[in-house]
């Protein structure tokens, strides 16, 4: 989990020199990234996860940087070798390689110039050893003037962040899609199994567990088909060509449209260009929504987590409607508990991505002016989060929802004992008797259906009638009697 | 502001009496609503805020009310007589009158029955009345037996909340173009105001002061577009006709599609049928995906007024590019000053809206199992949210936006003594003679282009040609020199 | 709950002409208030919560103006008649007369100038008419040169909104302290009455009710005594006398010390002066931790609650080991049902006292260099919290905690037919046996006792003993047998 | 950074079969952690944080089973020999080693069983291997039976991380000290550098940056002061004793007052039993107080990093009053610039500070009756929090404070320059010259001086005199003249 500890013991491995505007420093000599990865990596000792931590990130950075180079080449101002010596870096990324060079935390003040140039850097030496050259030897290909020409990283690293969120995006909606998938499921499972449906806490009318499963298909397919149709359209639009503050100072008018066009075949994802270059160089507005739409997710997992919880509290003394999968033993002190550890788990990924959805609406009302210099924090956090809510969705359909199991029996008796089953003789047995047998329910603690039939209100074959599942789940036929 | 007092005085006015389940109570005589409104008032002394807050919200449940006694009429479960009378009540409500009936408490427990049965009280008096008879002369038009027929909290509640924010933001959408418009308007104003841009508030490359009024046009028409784009589609499937859970459990299976196509047709809102009306009746997933997009307004609101207190910053010892127009005076102590009060106050609307969105958040993560409890805080905080947008907008417009001047000759100085300027030279003279040029100005206090001048790197009139406005402000033809 | 529409239909209503450094405008005529606090109505129309709706707030500002009176009449800059009339005015509001004059809105941009002047021209024109001259013949007696003397908004409005929230804590802690009796009240009450503990919704070992409600009171004894201590050390220290940026320029060196004691005097308050002036003008730190303090009140009274709604659930379906007193009607459609509104309602307000946290929380991150300008959302949503949890408490108490009764037998019979009752039984049978019986009693549905009887472990007088609540409710002596 | 890969290639490495409740499973047969552990890697794949990410928790967890063998032995329940064992096992962690064997995730469900059950294993381990023993042979030393003899996860594991708090303390502690100590350094150095004071961005009156530094000193000695008065008061306190929920069933009654005891001489922390242990249990009240302080320290620390990059914004169009030392070049585009990365980096890790801070909330408020579930969460974001500042602050001091010049020239230019000036000059000319004055000098771009000399309202040496810098930054003698 330790940042690699590269400033402090700088004297124990073999360094090559640097050199940049603050003057000359010492670089590992194997290390592919340069001094200023270097002065990062001892600027900021902060939250301990690198770059490296998200590898669709760095993926996303070397393919701007390879879109760059081929519309740099295209114009006239990179030569073919420099092309096929940048090109060949990005590709070795792209295909997973030396990730481990991206070192920087994902932390850092420079509005990810210190990303940019680790980017930079990395493709340099991996361009320059194609080359044949050393590492280091920037005369022939030089990280600012070769892979990140035409670029500032006020353009190139806001490009890479949304390119890198939507690589990464699949994996997330296949999550998603799955667990809806594995909810649907259990709805089909549970059909037929009656219980009762709660308000409030308090025992409402009957309802079947599979009513329940298919609301928390429905609910999750919601968000599904929202984010598909959502995230493309937020985060496709990219502001690479804008330079320095989006007015696009010493670049090519011809390249913008060209670099973008590029990228979009690198990558397969259908970029197009920016119309207002000044506002999308400072703009977070999509990462917010895309935040707001995530934490919508955390909500709704949080609650059908806080379901499933409730649903199998007990096993004596609680709802007992379901059973969900033992995973680990449950106490040391108390023999045969077993507890509801998967949907915990979920909770509490649930308040961090809500906590990461603050941090980040922070962080994009602290832009000022022609920047948001917090844009490293809205990455990290919308990676973070990604990232978790991925993962708590395959734990839970994997070590959860597949395994759980109904107590049918307890949950049809609980209906049956209830008192809210009267709600559904209502229109038989008139609002005036059927408010008098609840009350007379609730004093004497017998049943419903008892009294009833003890007072000839309705005899045993309209009872049973009444309470066929497909009579109390669903709007009826009869007319209703007020 | 302070709530009707109406249970610590009963004594005081005149009262008559009603009963419910539990028992009998006095309520203000001449008061159009009703027992359990009465109880709700005595129960819940929170906010202070109570319904009539919210016209819309008013207006909303009234059309719920109509559009469901227009259904069951049609179903024949309700009479001709009774219909009209109902009607009449919801009209009046319509037309804005007797808001004042609306008494209950923003914040309350029951899931929205109290205000449920505020609505259903206030019409069947108001009902009663035009049928000639005497208010809370229930055995002729019910409450709950005829305006709530086949309808239970659970569906007719979040229906009006989800017809009361269609309904409402008009008014949003309207501040905000009318915003986004002034913005375009100075946008064109100072399209020739040349200007420093700065990112991590370091001087930059030049910019106009137009750009930057554009940038906050776009920014704000890309939510306006988004909102108007999502609201329909996040808002208008109700879940009117799921009863008390969702089964739609002692309905007609005529009754939903009846029900929502009245109320369609009575608020002019496409309103559609849920799907699946068990996960309807629970889900807050709408939303909070809405409070998410004004939370991104919000935050946009917040740093474009960030900015322009920047911009206005001085008149001395600051930014000094703009002034703000004077809205009242600044100081009793220091003569002369004059203070951003109409951004500051933005900014405060916009932290409130975010911290509106946690609470809203919270609320919708506490939902259990076939009901969200907390949903009238959520309704709370949405309708609270869009008013105070919707007014900080119009008054950043009218007090501020609009009463903006440039102080153009101060902005050129800027660029002309600023060192930034020599990126634009920089493919002139080349980055070496950029980078002395540029140490030696900031050494010395000098100008770059007295530097450059005396240097002879370039004579005057080829740098009056780099620094037209059109050769910094945009990407240019000239090759780059790398 | 309209902000007094004053601007609009200014034609209307009787006015008088008052005139500031921007140009003249009209004043309704009777209004005690003038020109500026009639500037701040029309520019901020925002929240609607105007500053009348904090009496303890408009009091505090009045005993902060009559103690700079003091201060200044003893230092020779104000007469005699001129201290009587502005102390004449002071001691009016603090009565509790003319609030209705306090008419701007809490959200108010200019950092509290506006409440400032507000107070300063109430005051003013009160003492005016003292002195038997008419409103707004200033001549006589100013806003600015005489009551609001030697001050600035900078350092007058932040100690009155420390001394308003010191004056109304009191009414905090009394709620807190009488809901903290009622719940020990209820844990005496129900301290015979044998109980399954749970733990992550889990059958747990047996406790008592008691002991419950008992935790519950500790847990709020926590928070009073914590609030005891702490508020009067965070809020005490003031900083009048530091005038515009904390410099005291243009004050008399005896002043600071002076005003403080006059304060200290007239409130009754432990105030002390601020050490650096500079700071804490500037410094909001003091408000997020009370702040802090408030939101874990919330967060305990939202636990507290959610116990509460999950130990009344049922009747039939749930937990059902307490009855909480039926307030209001739970359902139009199903006969009998009676919701837990009282603790939901609560858990509504936890979650907007959360909300406030964060609204003031970005407020106070927003101030910048001398000042903190959003100190007025601060002060709003300060003063809204308490109210709201004072009332909350309040509610909390009288509707519901004092009415709350046990289903003790049903309590004790989930005991008995509990699994995890063999906790208990542990040391006495063995911890193999122990999980044997656990595993049958689970798969079984049978009762532990009844299987521990029936294998002869322990026979009926054994279990009696081991079953006693004061055996199992708290550590025993009988040695542990591992 | 990875989480150790234990599940997937299990086949891979050697393994031993171990057993629990829930059946076999091989264990990497090199581990110190057993079955439970394993399970736990398996379930939890989320945060990729393992336990050993943060040592002090890990040297808790010893220090707390070290003490519960301490008194067990001295109890009668456990042998000398076992005692040694154990003892030895915890010293060695409480020294550092094998730290890598707690590879839990931070995020997990179970309330913490998972960390409490990795360390009885690698205790137990590490007890075995020093009796001889092979690893997982727990016929002699039980990781249940005798490593977590007499607790539970719900009393060992809230004790620890109040623990583990304590001890890690003193870090955040010294770094906000150093950093205090910084700021009041420079508050010194710059005691004569005369400046203009702001507040709402617009220029006030004259300061010292000395004052200004002072300030920033005092502000976070403030803190210092809080966190070092309260943190032991708020974590104290633990709960060790408790067992399953506080009743302290199965447990000797003279264990509660010796353990804890025990854990107060190992650890050196001045710990006190907890007197209401059902609501020590639950209740995570400390820990919300002890994350609202931290995130003061955040929102104090982000506004003074937004101080120093407006007062060192330029440097030509902005501030321009102090230069921060540069850390890394800030544009490849920009020849020279150089950006306030480090408080920019600082900002950022405040608002993950204060998102953290709503995480924690979240799961506080998300307890349910005897037991908290979602303490793992709690403990993480609080761990996360200090590491996060410490290390902030530290990088704050050391490559920003520390280095920080002043442009004293200009800053004193900026005075003289200043309309401000005209308010020190108000006792002197009086308020009307004085308003005249400022407006005049406004409107045509002249010093106040100048006007104030050319008409001739003060002479030169009366000017200088005035202008002193103690004359200008402290109340003075000259009586006011109003």
């Amino acid at each position: 989990m330790a940042t690699p500890d590269l400033g402090t013991d700088a004297d124990a491995i073999p360094t090559r020199e640097e050199k940049d505007l603050l003057g000359v420093m010492p670089v590992p000599r194997n290390a592919y990234y340069g001094i200023q990865t270097q002065r990062a990596v001892e600027n900021f000792h902060l939250s301990g996860v690198p770059l490296a931590h998200y590898p669709k990130l760095v993926i996303a950075l070397a393919m701007v940087k390879q879109a760059a180079a081929e519309a740099n080449h295209e114009l006239g101002y990179l030569d073919a070798t420099r092309l096929g010596a940048i090109r060949y870096g990005c590709q070795v990324l792209i295909a997973g390689e030396h990730h481990d060079q991206f070192v920087v935390d994902m932390i850092q003040g420079g509005a990810g110039t210190s990303t940019n140039m680790n980017a930079n850097e990395v493709i340099a030496n991996l361009a320059l050893e194609h080359l044949g050259h050393a590492k280091g030897d920037y005369a022939h290909l030089h990280p600012n003037n070769h892979v990140n020409m035409a670029q500032s990283t006020n353009d190139a690293y806001p490009t890479a962040i949304r390119l890198g969120l939507l690589l990464g995006h699949d994996d997330l909606l296949t999550s998603l899609a799955r667990l809806r998938d594995a909810m649907a499921d259990k709805g089909t499972a549970f059909a037929d199994v009656l219980k009762m449906g709660r308000t409030q806490l308090q025992d409402a009318v009957p309802m079947t567990l599979g009513q329940e499963f298919n609301a928390f298909a429905t609910t999750l397919g919601e968000d599904l088909g929202h984010l598909e149709a959502q995230i493309p359209r937020l985060l496709c639009e990219v502001n690479l060509g804008g330079t320095a503050i989006g007015t696009g100072i010493n670049s090519d008018p011809r390249y913008q449209r060209l670099a973008v066009e590029r990228l979009g075949a690198i990558s397969g994802q259908p970029l197009v260009p920016a119309q207002d270059l000044i506002e999308a160089t400072s703009d977070m507005g999509a990462f917010v929504l895309f935040s707001g739409m995530l934490k919508r997710l955390a909500v709704k997992l949080s609650k059908i987590c806080n379901d499933l919880r409730l649903l199998s509290s007990g096993p004596r003394a609680g709802f007992n409607e379901i059973n969900l999968p033992p995973r680990q033993p449950g106490s040391s002190i108390m023999p045969g508990k077993v507890n509801p550890v998967i949907p915990e788990a979920v909770n509490q990924v649930a308040f961090e991505v809500i906590g990461n959805d603050l941090a980040l609406t922070m962080a994009a009302e602290g832009g000022q002016l022609q920047l948001n210099v917090m844009e490293p924090l809205i990455a990290y956090k919308l990676f973070d989060s990604i990232r978790l809510l991925t993962r708590a969705m395959h734990m839970l359909r994997e070590h959860c929802i597949d395994g759980i199991t109904a107590n049918e029996a307890h949950c049809r008796e609980m209906v049956e004992r209830s008192i809210g089953l009267v709600t559904a003789l209502n229109p038989h047995i008139g609002y005036d008797n059927a408010t008098r047998i609840a009350k007379q329910a609730l004093a004497s603690g017998r049943g419903v259906l008892e009294l009833v039939l003890e007072e000839n209100l309705l005899d045993a074959t309209e009872l049973a009638d009444i309470l066929r599942p497909e009579n109390m789940i669903a709007p009826r036929l009869a007319p209703l009697r007020i």
